[in-house]
């Protein structure tokens, strides 16, 4: 009689933990393929772009800036998932035609939030990264639909989420077929007002040794405040985090959504310098496939 | 130019914070009916049953205790929202038979969670108030899909949301068309390991002072720990909760979830004469349509 | 060669955790003699009054009604731990006669913080219990002194104390010579805004399962707001609670500390009422020397 | 009649919040003089050492390696602060002559924590900062006396203290007569079990806008494991902190105190290079007196 531990029906790793994401001794760690670039160890990933999607010239505005900022891949969300019912939702259907303009000028990849099920129709052809959002890190059922989709998952952390929570779910799109999965820490509720969370960025390398998995810093949603994100988008790529993404609006007072957290077009263009020389000096090199 | 608020569409109600759940002065609190009891100010209800559906025979004898002890209404769920992939996920709808059977037997109502609006469908003849829980409390598109349903639906607040937070989720269910909600505190996540999680007790009078909604209490998922259970229910009677979930399990040690927490038969029903005796003190009585 | 822990000098007790705080199986628990009262299992204790000496009226209005209300000891302190140097301190060395002058009246023990040794020879000949705050829970030079006056000393958990760093503070008294201690909790820090902490009942429970020292439970401090205090003293004893502190104030809005969460004299006379009757279905009596 | 706040006796600044740490509009941030160092804006401040002076070996071990580091300064403990009392509490008075040999070969300041007004007096001929713990961070009475000893005061951030809570109790220094004052973050207590802190990073510029003082950052206990501690030292740096503070050990295995967080020489003079590198990256240069 065996006392060995049972195996993954499809992997065959013994069914301990998260067989699937964890990192085996000192494997490689995974990268992740958008487009024709790769997210992951070595290189360096700028996500920036709109909160949410509003208007043609407000999107069309942020993601000039980004790009002048060297991102390497554009966000804006057609859902927004909102404490309350009577804030602004996300234009929905009606703002795929804008992010698919500005995706087809820029040539980059999009990011951009699910909600249902039912979101990954609509945002099909326009979406190349199905972002699921801090509250959602435990929506399995919307996990394993994102992970049969055939697109790359991009996994927020919860906002009271352990790492191994966190892992676990990851795990729960590994098991539904994908390994296109990026991780992204962008803080935890904590008893300090001063941020809107707390950014964990001791997650990154805690998560770089459990797992193979490319893990991102999102330090607009995890701080709060314009002031405080380039100090602690700098401080995610020397923590050795494998990008960070950006909120920016041209027009912070009047955005529909998390304004007070958005870089001004010059303030992205300026820190996407400095992100890239250092990302350089922590041995990160864009690679391209 | 007017400078008032606007309206809300349906009720008229000045659209600020969570306008359909909150009291409003000193209005009284709402009674939501379930089969012909109410649950809400005057009454006081016990919910108990196994954490989850297993065999015929474990929810029989768990059921059998619960009613022993003086339940209004059994628990028992179909499908579980389990960390781990590989965890134990519920018989889903191989349970249903034996829920209709104790369902038949007691003339109980049942309370079960559901993950997805794919489960209302399932549930719906044997299921008579939809829990959805912590981890889901901000997925509003379950929400409003169990709103639309016709069953009471049962928030439970999650680890780590704000009880206004946790309010404003109840008003997308409002919002939705039901203002038949049972609100559940089932303790957050704080840095304390010797309990699951830490049962907020206080959160229960600050709920009935903003919202005319009832609050119950889970000690069982609140503490984790069997020894815990009956202290924390008690406590939760004297602070002025509408009603405790209890977990029962008559072999703990063979049950496949949460098993650590789940009263013994023998101490249901005697957990279940003191709480009777506690409710009467605080003024509660049963209640029937 | 033995294997064995070594042993506590003057207990002889294997050294491990808390040995002198400990709870040995199902030993029973300590009742800590204060004048003629026993703080422990069985009793029920009651320590009301103000928060802060402030002037005579003022201690002897609140004294008056805590004693109307069934008060086995009083409170008001002489020195306050405020956060910032220019809030109100306390009256130090001139509210000794204030004191002395309540205490004789009513032939009840006071109980008061120290938040220094220096304030050990002040407090003398007027307090019974000696206080050490939340904020000074870990301040083990004070506790040392502290063991030392012969006096009982009353230790509050910390804002982020686990219950085991709690008893192992406790265990700092102990092993300084003395096992008069009295346990507080009052309340951990979390997310939660609406209260000004979030009070940990089922520290009660968990806290009386490990250890044999009695524990109350002080819900003016805990929740921060008057109508938060009734409900949360009720769930204190029904999750058997040794006693509770509550603070009272005859004009809490001219109050110099913490006026928003002092009971009015008419508030602590129904609740001491309430609390009794409850005192005694749970059990309790009071038990003099 | 005048409705002006009322000023502050010595400096004459209105008397909120904390007018004598806080940061007036853009004005300079203050450096602090250490021997003939400055810690603050501009320069970079690497503090390496043992946790505890243990023996003279050990001491002059980590030492030599943080003095190959480049390290400006030392750190020893000759009290610990330990949660239990059976735990080594640091050998006090026969330690002085350890620190005393190491400081005089390095001609480097030394850092060390004092628990009690009573360590002034043993510390003072070999101790040039003095360290005040998370713990006693509004242990205000040892705060006054070390602000009356004329060394500067390392003031650490309590594990559940608000930044301005840290900042009111750096006020308390300040009102007793010293702005010689270093605060330093190491990491708040969350829910998350990976790390034994939380490295609060977003509070380094936090605290820059709010106030003039330096902040430097412990990414040893704030992580407590020897693997994290390189990767959020470069994040301390990045994020803008003034300096970083770090336990070494040769022998980790055999510390009698925080073993698991200690750098090897090794690893401390690989950080120690390349800390320096992203320094003066920063715009951070060593500057003298």
């Amino acid at each position: 009689m065996s006392s060995e531990p049972p195996l993954h029906p499809t992997s065959g790793l013994p069914l301990a933990g998260h067989p699937l994401v964890a990192r085996h001794g000192s494997a490689t760690r995974t990268s992740v393929r958008v487009g024709d670039q790769f997210v992951g160890a070595g290189t360096f990933t700028l996500i920036a772009g709109p909160c949410a999607v509003e208007t043609p010239e407000q999107v069309a505005a942020a993601c000039e800036a980004a790009v002048a900022a060297g991102a390497t891949m554009l966000r804006g969300d057609l859902y927004k998932h909102r404490s309350s019912p009577y804030s602004f939702q996300g234009l929905g259907r009606e703002g795929v035609e804008i992010v698919a303009e500005q995706r087809r000028r820029s040539g980059l990849p999009w990011v951009a939030e699910v909600l249902d099920p039912a979101h990954l129709e609509v945002v099909a052809d326009v979406v190349d990264v199905l972002r699921v959002g801090a509250r959602n890190m435990q929506n399995f059922e919307l996990l394993k639909e994102c992970a049969k989709s055939g697109k790359p998952v991009m996994l927020k952390r919860g906002l009271a989420a352990t790492i191994e929570e966190w892992l676990l779910a990851a795990e729960y799109v590994a098991d539904s077929g994908s390994l296109d999965i990026i991780l992204c820490e962008r803080g935890i509720r904590t008893f300090e007002p001063s941020t809107r969370n707390t950014l964990d960025l001791s997650a990154v390398p805690v998560v770089q040794a459990r797992s193979h998995l490319p893990v991102i810093v999102d330090p607009s949603h995890g701080t709060g405040s314009r002031n405080l994100v380039a100090p602690m988008a700098l401080a995610a790529v020397a923590a050795g985090a494998d990008g960070v993404m950006i909120d920016v609006h041209a027009d912070p007072a009047s955005a529909r959504c998390d304004g007070p957290q958005a870089l001004l077009p010059d303030e992205i263009v300026a820190l996407g310098a400095k992100l890239s020389e250092l990302g350089r000096w922590m041995g990160r090199t864009r690679v391209c496939a």
